[in-house]
């Protein structure tokens, strides 16, 4: 299931931080790597959990590969999220 | 961190629904295990991975133990989403 992977992709700062970064402008997974200290092999990793979540695409443009944000799962994600925000029991007691 | 925590609990499906039932009111874990096919101890586990999280909060009540939402990190879960429902570049191509 998608909102399985997806939640799960999100439980990782740097691949937040990837997302983060791609809000901006599509990127390529080396212009990614450039805001991290980390190898380029693990920034793949990250960014292959995020395209098999369908948080991201990549799309060829001439020699590179651009990842960019795949919005519509983050939109299922607070779909999900949005009857949490209030909880249906009254409650009196302080918290 | 706190949002790492909660977007893995999220991740699993029976989490998910152990959310769900706890939408409509508060629940021992022994109510809670009603609803699944599964161990009490593996229900336990993700209960107590869901209070790790502080998704859920647990409370004494009389001889009982009672499961409850905890709302504030769901707000906080959505806070970092909102931004990603739309894509700030726009894009013509097809998609």
């Amino acid at each position: 299931m998608s909102i399985n992977l997806a939640f799960k992709a999100l439980s990782d700062p740097t691949r937040r931080k990837i997302l983060d970064l791609l809000r901006e402008r599509d990127l390529t997974a080396g212009e990614i790597a450039d805001h991290f200290q980390m190898t380029k092999p693990s920034i793949s990793h990250h960014l292959s959990l995020l395209k098999q979540a369908d948080l991201v695409w990549d799309e060829r443009q001439g020699q590179h590969i651009y990842y960019s944000l795949h919005t519509t799962v983050f939109q299922d994600l607070m779909k999900w999220i949005i009857p949490f925000q209030h909880n249906g029991t009254e409650r009196n007691e302080a918290e």
